[in-house]
Formats: structure tokens, C-alpha cells, sequence
């Protein structure tokens, strides 16, 4: 169980820009700061993703405020702390060698956006061989508007893009879910 | 335009067995053969992918006939075979490698299924940093059941994700689209 690691991908600021439209899960940051709370509380290992967009205008770019940790997320001392460019937090960071030099082959991920970062760096971890367990309430997306035209709620994008992932890439569990396990 | 390639994601026999389920998109696979004409017919570059299970009962599984590729794809001599094991066709692979060394830098993604193995390797794609274009109507995929234990039509699947890569990891268009720009 000291193995198992906390992924917390893109809780930054940004997210909570206008410019992203309709949200779902407004509570998945109070679930994540209780995962966090725990994993601190029993020195497991907690990994930080943070976001550096390449695009000037982007909240999430270096020299924008929104680049910032939300507060629910403040990397405290000797968590590490990975930044990417691309949704993946496994291309162009050190988290791969990371992970296996400090023998974590599983982990429990959560964070934002459910269908982009989430998504891809669940993927890539599953296809790498990484034991991952993705938290549906503990993570969030936003609406998006299809290559048709047609627009879909948040609530949509987030519960498709989990039925996509769970039982091919991951297991898809509840905070409580795996809060219960570890108590 | 010789240096677009088309990349065929495990179109496989196996896929129309019928334990995958309802699928959507019957006609992805005409679509996948005149797209495939027309690349031979100019002479631009076409990459086979397919996909070794390593589950002994999937009909994917290098032993079972449904490994072999559907009779629209059949490779011929120069086309370039690549075998996963897992849904990215960047992982385990030398693809990566092949298409920076051919100076291939940009790619039109085709093949099944539309949210697991053709949206793992588009996402990996466009993160690597190739220039993707997504043939909604020669992808498909297949009805699944989320987490939450709720049933989803392969037509919703297909539509929601790729609602989440359109402008974030490729561009989506139709066969039609891609044939009239290389016409």
C-alpha cells in the first residue's frame, strides 16, 4: 500500500476560467483535497502534474496566475512536482523513470479535465503497465461541442469518457470507494 | 501531400465477432477501402497496425483467426506492418521512430475501435507532436456499459469521443472531406 501513489493532474487555477463553459462535478476538488489529506496523513506517496501551455493566451500558460496550484493542492515538501506542455503527463516529463525508480507500479489518479489530460495520461499509464485507479468524483470536465456542431453537456463528456476507460485502461472507483479501503 | 500517411488501426477480423457488442459506422470499413485506393493509386504512404492480444480468448489474440487483418486492408508488398500489444500504437512499437525517420509528419488515422485503440493512439499522436486528421466515418466502436453500471449506444461513444479529441489532439473529418482535398 506504500506503493500506491496519488496522481493529481492540472488542479490549477485556470480551470476555473469563464473561457472553458459549463462544469460538472463542482465538489471534485473538496474530494481530492480529502484523498490528498489522507495520503499526507499516512505518508503515501503524492505526485503533482502541473500544466505549462505553450499557447500565450491559454489561463494555463507559465506567466498567467491561472498557471498556479489551486489552494486545495499546494505541493508541501518532498512531493514532487512534474510539469508537461501536452496532455500526457508521461511525454516530455521524467514521470515514467520516476515512477519506476521509486518502485510505484500503481497508482490512483484524479484531477483535470476528465476527457483531455485525465484521459490521456490514464491511457498511457494503463498501456505502460501502471496498476491505475481513476476517481469519477474526483475528477471533471467541461462541455464541448462535437466535429458535427452539436454541443454536449459536461455531465455527458464526463460519464462517456469514463465508460471509454473503465475495465480497459483502469478501474473506475468512488472517492469513498477507496478512501473506505484504505482506512 | 507524399508525406501524409494513412495509418489503418487494428482492422481485424476479429472485431466482427460478436461479443464486442452493438457497433456503429457498418459502412467504416468501405470507407477505409477507397480511402486506401486512392493513398495506393498516388503512391503516399500507408501503415498497418494490428493489434496481438496477449489475452488467449480475445479474438485478437495472435492464435485465433480473427488476428488477421479484414480483407479490405490486406497489406501489399511495401506497406509497413506494425503489432501492439496494448491499445497505443506508440507503445512497444518502433511506429514512432518509422515516421520521424521517413520524415512522415503528418498522418490520417483510420480503423476500430473509435474510443480505445484509435483514440489512445490519436491522443499519443498529436501529444508526440504529428498533425492528425481523424476519418469519423471510417472509425467505429461499439456500445458500452460505464461504471455506474449505464448502457451506451455505440453511436453515442463514437460521438462523445470525438467530440473530446476534435481540435485538442487532431482535426475529425469525413472520408469524403479527405478525398476531395487530395482529388
Amino acid at each position: 500500500m506504500n506503493k500506491l501513489a496519488l496522481l493529481l493532474i492540472d488542479v490549477q487555477k485556470g480551470f476555473d476560467n469563464p473561457v472553458w463553459g459549463q462544469r460538472n462535478n463542482p465538489g471534485a476538488e473538496s474530494n481530492i483535497a480529502r484523498l490528498l489529506a489522507v495520503w499526507r496523513s499516512k505518508d503515501l506517496p503524492v505526485i503533482h502534474v502541473k500544466h505549462c501551455s505553450v499557447s500565450p493566451a491559454s489561463p494555463l500558460h507559465p506567466a498567467q496566475p491561472g498557471n498556479a496550484f489551486k489552494d486545495e493542492v499546494q505541493p508541501i515538501a518532498g512531493e514532487p512536482e512534474f510539469t508537461k506542455t501536452v496532455n500526457s503527463a508521461f511525454i516530455g516529463t521524467g514521470l515514467e523513470n520516476y515512477l519506476k525508480e521509486k518502485g510505484l507500479d500503481s497508482m490512483v489518479v484524479v484531477g483535470l479535465t476528465t476527457d483531455h489530460c485525465v484521459s490521456t495520461s490514464t491511457r498511457m499509464a494503463g498501456n505502460l503497465g501502471f496498476d491505475v485507479t481513476l476517481i469519477s468524483d474526483a475528477t471533471a470536465t467541461f462541455e464541448r461541442e462535437g466535429p458535427d456542431g452539436i454541443k454536449h453537456a459536461a455531465e455527458t463528456m464526463h460519464a462517456i469518457n469514463l465508460a471509454s476507460l473503465n475495465g480497459e485502461f483502469c478501474v473506475v472507483k468512488s472517492t469513498d470507494d477507496v478512501l473506505s479501503t484504505l482506512a
